[in-house]
This record gives C-alpha cells, structure tokens and sequence, in this order.
C-alpha cells in the first residue's frame, strides 16, 4: 500500500504517478459507492461528508413504508425506540470502544452541555469543589468553548481556563476537573496525542473528554486503550450522515453509573412509558438521550455506518496521510511561487486528515477553485481546508486538485469581481 | 358546517349519517393529500402525524441534488443556513404569532429546557432572587417536569411545585417566576384556559411557558392576542413534520432580548462564522438555535408546513370538536354496556382534539381495534387515547371506530392471548 514515506521518498511525482498510486489504492473501490457529481474534486467531506448511494432508496423506504404504511407502529416493528443505541453500537469500532459505551443523540453542541456537566457534577463532588475547571486550549473549536462557559454557570463555582496548546500539560492541576480538547485542530490540522494527554489528565486526577469531530472516519480511535473517559462525535463529516446527521457520545463503562446529565428528556429515563414524575435515569449509556430522536436522520446516519462497517479504518489513515503528503508536497513545488503557505504539521503522525493552506487571497482563490470543481473551504482570515476523505478523494484527484489551485494563482483570480464577493457561510 | 351542537342534537346517527356528513366537510379534500394505507382508521395522529403525499418527493430532492449533487454549496444555495428561522415563520401562523418569535430547533425536551433556564435567570435577576419557583401541574407531560427539575438545579435557589389542575391559579404568588402548564392534558384530552391562566400568572408577576404539544395544529392558537411569553410544541403530531421531526420555540419578542439560553452552540451566536471565543447571542429568536440542526428533518417538517398554509385552522377546530362529540356520543351508545367509561369533558370549548376511553382491558381494546384496522394508542393503566386530526380523519372513520371497539368487546377480545402482551412502546 502506498504510504506517506512513498510520497516523500518520490521525486517529481507526476499526474500518471497519481494514476498509478490509485491503482494500487485498496480503497479505490469505495468511490463508486458514493454519489458525487462526475468530475467533481470534493475536498470538503470534514465539513459535509458525500452521499452514499445506497441511503436515498433507504430513506425513501423510512419515509414511504415505515412512517407513511405503518406508522406508530414502526416504533416497535422497526425499531426506532433502540435507533440512538444501535447507531451508536454500530459507531463504537471506529472509536476503539465497546457497542455499550457509544449512544447517538442530539447535536454535538447539545451533547458537550450534557458530558460538561455531567463531569464538572462528577468532580466537584469527589474532590469537595476543589476541581472545578474546565481547561481547554486556544484551537478548541469555538461551539466547544461556548458550551463550556454554559456549563460553568450551570454548576456553580466552575471555569473554563485556556491556554495556548504547548502550556496545556503544565496547566493541568489540582483544580482540574476535565482536559477538553479537540483531536484535531480544525484550523490547521493538527493532531493531538490523544494517549499522552489522557495520561496526564489522569495522573493530575482530572477526566478527559475529547472532540473527536475531525478525526472518527479519519483516523484509528482507541478510547479503551487509552482509557479515553469522555467523547463527542460528528455524524455529518467524515461518517457521511448527511447535513446535520446527529452527534454521538462516547463514555466510558467505569464512569455509566456515575454521571449525571442535565437534558433529563423521557429518553434517558430508565423506564419511560411509565410516565411519573420521578426521573431515574436509564442504567446505560440510554441515559443520555432526551428527547423524541429524528428517526430520518438516524437512519441516514445508520446506512452510511452500514457502509463503514466493511472498512478498514487503518487503511483509511494510511491512505489519508499519504494523500496529505501528497498535497503537502505539491503545494511546496507548485504554489510556493504564488506565496501559498500552510500550517498542517509536516510530519505524519502529528496530523488530522485536512491541510491548511493560507494565502491572503485565499477567500477568491477558493472561490475560483469551486468554479473549476474543486471544492474546499474558507475559514477567516486567510484559511484554504482541503479535506482528504480517502473513501472517495484519490491521488490523481489530489494532483488536479493542487493543479487547479495553481491555475487560479496563476490567473490573479483575486482581480476577478466573481470572486470577491463573501457569501454568508461557506 | 357541521358543528359540535349538531352532532349533539342529532338523535340515532347512522353510518349514513356520517357519510353525508363526509361530503359536507370543507377539509374532506385533504384527506387525499396524505398517504395512508387503504382501510386503515388512523386516530393516533397525536402521536405520529401522518405522511403528506408532498414529502417523499421533497426528501428525496434534498438528498439526491441538495446534499448529493449541491454538497457544501446548499448551505448557501438553499438556504440551509437559514431553514430553521424559515419552518419557524410557517409555524407561525398557527400560534397567532409574529414570524419573527417562533423557531425550529431540536426536541421538545431541549427546548424546554433552554426556555426554562432563560425564564428563571429573567425572574430571579427582576426579583432579587425572589421569584424562584417554576410552578407546575400534575398533569403536565411528565418529561416537561423532568426537564423542569433540571433547569432548577442549574438555576440555584429554584424549585418545582406541581399542585392540582384546580388549585393552580390559587398558587400562582410572589414566588412563582413561571408558570409551566401543558395546553391539552396528554391523558384525559382537556383543554387549559390559556388566556385566563396567563392573564392570573401575569396580574402576579409571573411568566408563562405553554407546552402546545397536543394543541398546534388542532386549535387555533392566539399567543400574541393572550399575551403568552414562552411556548414550545412539537412537529412530529397534527404538524405532520415526521417521526421525531423538530420541536418549535416561540418567544415572545418584547422578551427576546432578555432571554439568556444555556444550550450556547454556534448557530445561536451572533456572527457565528467569525469564530470568535466570546458567546454574544443572535439579536432575535435565533438565538434559541443550538447545534449544528438535521437538514433531513427540517425538510420534512417544512414541505409539512407548506400544506398546513392552505388550511383554515378555524376549520380544523370546528371538524375536531364535531368529530370529538360524535366519539363520546357514539362511546356512550355503544360502548357503555361494556363498562367503558371517558374523562374527556363533555363541553367542547374544554376539550383539546383527542378522546380518552377508559376500560380495565384497555391494552387488550386497543391491541384488537389495531389488529381490526383502527389505530389509537394506549396509556397505563387503563387509557385507551383516539386522536382526531381533521386533516385525514372524518365522520364515518369515527363511526366505524367506535363500530370496530364494540365488536372487540363483544368478543371479549381480552381472552385472546394475541392481544394480552404488553409491548414496551405502543
């Protein structure tokens, strides 16, 4: 299998080098089991993951036979009662965690509020309010830290403290109550070292709870082995759930019992359709649902994790760092004229499966890149994503990819007025 | 038109009877805008709404060229960005709203919580601490006081006193912050006084929050004319929005600036693609949006609303009333002798648009209607629950209902051992 240090060791890899790399690709036959438009590069599966062609004819049958023949019904016959907990079984091998451990439910916002609490609850009361900070680090994603400061002023005398990535381990301490981070940066790509920084939350006795939204289908997770206490999870990136696919959560068995969420909708309860009014949380990770689930997003998030179950999440990574070699390498040879520079670590092991490409024109050479059907995105002020989803993004599309952008460059797509107009998101 | 008072002057309604009053139903065309299995009497579309023909058209658009074809690009193209604020302005009309106080956002659970959270922090900052009480009944829905238990505890100094439907206005005092009553009580069907209990919470200081679950899309709702300040209500009953589709929140707009809700994702946030790390929320109703929201479900509720502007909601309550008297009529002439017995009220303007039916066999009742072609759900320990949506249910339907429940008592459908097991949701 091609790996990273092939694409390093290479010199002047050409586009029938790419050809040949695709061809030898185990992965290349997952391309056609996506519906993308036909010469389209889509190098923005880390923000909306690509359609598999086998959930439009699922979603129809949801919709026509289960919702529409059977109605009611289908919340036995069909199952949706158990749909958050069998999607999330089906979730927790890309995680390295037990099918008990995983439950999908809400968005990834709404699922933080739930995991902070909960931890901050848990703290406080075993250190007697002595760990009450939440610590986080300056490239959290910005919903993360919102959440957080809601969470402190829900459990009183907490705080969110952050500090710049390279001081995080040094300001874990005493009042720690639990290490937040992002696994991978969604800015430039970098990856945290998921393992050691869990090592040393626990040394310091504090919990982790990690975004794992740029990494779940990028990248092997091992939770168990790295004894991971809490989690958050996209469905809409690289699980190919579709827009606004629900999020997932990951805790660990040995914490169940012991944490209490504050979204106590009939879904968490521990016998729901006996309608008291005393709440008493389902025994399992169950507890974490609230409310009635969307049965339509489920399900869509369940077909592509049916795809995913035939994967090979390690071939995905080795593909993934390849491929971001590969770009890496390309805009070293063929952008650098035009002052393109980027941020995503050099080496391998220290990166997600994005590349972070940074030019002050970057929001018209974007924009001009769309217009030749290569999709990424923009992130203010001078950010370019490229996301390698290796199920359907290849080598030869990677060199198009970066040949496009030099064409753009190249052209001072920046003069041009069709692409200097800022669209509200993107 | 045929009202409730014709229904309860007519004397020995027939079969025929009810055909007739069948054609001179203004709604009787929509019933062929949904899609319902032939022979099936649906009555538990206040459970599960039923499937507009509309809607598998419209998903399959939006998964096939939206999200398969479009990908990033509809966020912007087809205004996903924005679809929540625009489902919330076609709700609107139904809650004699503004377009600019109603929004989707995900479950009823998590938005009440949201709501609940923001009214207590209001009231206790207006009342130095105070105003400290969220005041129930003991008939609201009993995730709603879950949720409320909830929102007390992130709140310091709160507390949830339930008393009786009857003796609640005598409780509102100088302590309640808000009143949190469900519109139509999930059990028996009856139907609170939403404008003289807001009227009696306001006259001592206190908010309302109406949970209008079982009420939108059944009644014309007057929230502005009432003076009602909060309400949440759910898209998956007589919205027809699908199963586990979004819950809406109305807020109303003298309060909107003050509403301060505890779920800070980014879609609430004022500028949320400048990805700042300090939270300032929307300047409008907006700022209830949460996390990141499920486009198939949106979509699906909207092509439901799409529908719902065409109807005269003054219709709806008419054709509901009349079909609910006619149920209790024909309950009473047909089903007394079986020792059935109702709790719905007798006078119209008290009831919501379902019927209970009480009998000590009522899972068995139920279970064989079911088995018969006739869908209502059951409630422990004895409630058996019709819901009447005018939309696709009509007078021979209602008649050949209570028709159907005669015959399984007749049978004493309770020996059969097909219809003794108690499944975990129904």
């Amino acid at each position: 299998m091609i790996t990273w240090q092939t694409i390093l060791d290479a010199k002047n890899i050409s586009r029938s080098d790419c050809e040949r790399f695709d061809q030898d690709d185990p992965l290349a036959e997952y391309r056609s089991q996506f519906s993308l438009p036909p010469g389209l590069i889509y190098l923005d599966g880390n923000s909306l993951g690509a359609l598999p062609k086998s959930t439009p004819s699922r979603i129809q049958h949801v919709i026509e036979h289960e919702w529409g023949n059977r109605l009611i019904a289908s919340w036995n016959e069909s199952d949706w009662f158990h749909a958050q907990k069998r999607v999330g079984e089906k979730i927790a091998p890309l995680l390295g965690a037990e099918p008990n451990e995983v439950i999908v439910s809400d968005s990834t916002s709404v699922n933080l509020y739930k995991l902070l609490v909960s931890a901050l609850l848990l703290q406080h009361a075993r250190s007697e309010n002595q760990r009450r900070v939440i610590l986080s680090d300056t490239s959290n994603f910005p919903t993360d830290i919102y959440i957080a400061q809601s969470a402190c002023r829900c459990v009183k005398n907490s705080e969110v403290v952050q500090v710049s990535p390279e001081s995080l381990i040094d300001a874990i301490n005493e009042e720690t109550a639990v290490v937040f981070l992002s696994h991978v940066d969604f800015k430039s790509g970098a990856l945290s070292d998921m393992s050691g920084i869990t090592q040393a939350a626990h040394d310091a006795g504090a919990l982790v709870l990690w975004d794992v939204a740029h990494s779940a289908g990028a990248l092997e997770l091992r939770f168990n082995e790295w004894n991971v206490d809490l989690a958050v999870g996209c469905g809409y990136k690289y699980l190919n759930g579709g827009p606004g696919a629900p999020s997932f959560i990951f805790a660990a068995e040995r914490h169940l019992a012991s944490l209490d969420q504050p979204l106590t909708g009939w879904f968490g309860h521990h016998a729901p359709f006996e309608f008291t009014y005393e709440f008493k949380p389902a025994d399992g990770i169950e507890r974490f649902q609230a409310g009635t689930p969307s049965i339509l997003s489920l399900a869509s998030l369940e077909t592509a994790m049916d795809l995913w179950r035939t994967v090979s999440i390690n071939d995905v990574r080795v593909k993934s760092l390849a491929l971001s070699e590969l770009m890496l390498k390309l805009t070293r040879e063929m952008l650098h004229e035009f002052g393109v520079t980027t941020t995503t670590p050099t080496s391998a092991e220290k990166r997600g499966s994005h590349v972070a490409l940074h030019h002050s024109e970057g929001f018209a050479i974007v924009q001009a890149a769309i217009a030749k059907g290569v999709i990424g995105d923009f992130r203010p002020p001078d950010l370019m994503r490229f996301g390698i989803a290796p199920l359907y993004v290849g080598y030869a599309d990677t060199w198009d990819a970066v040949d496009t952008l030099r064409q753009v460059c190249k052209e001072e797509c920046w003069n041009d007025p069709r692409f200097q107009t800022r669209s509200e998101v993107t």
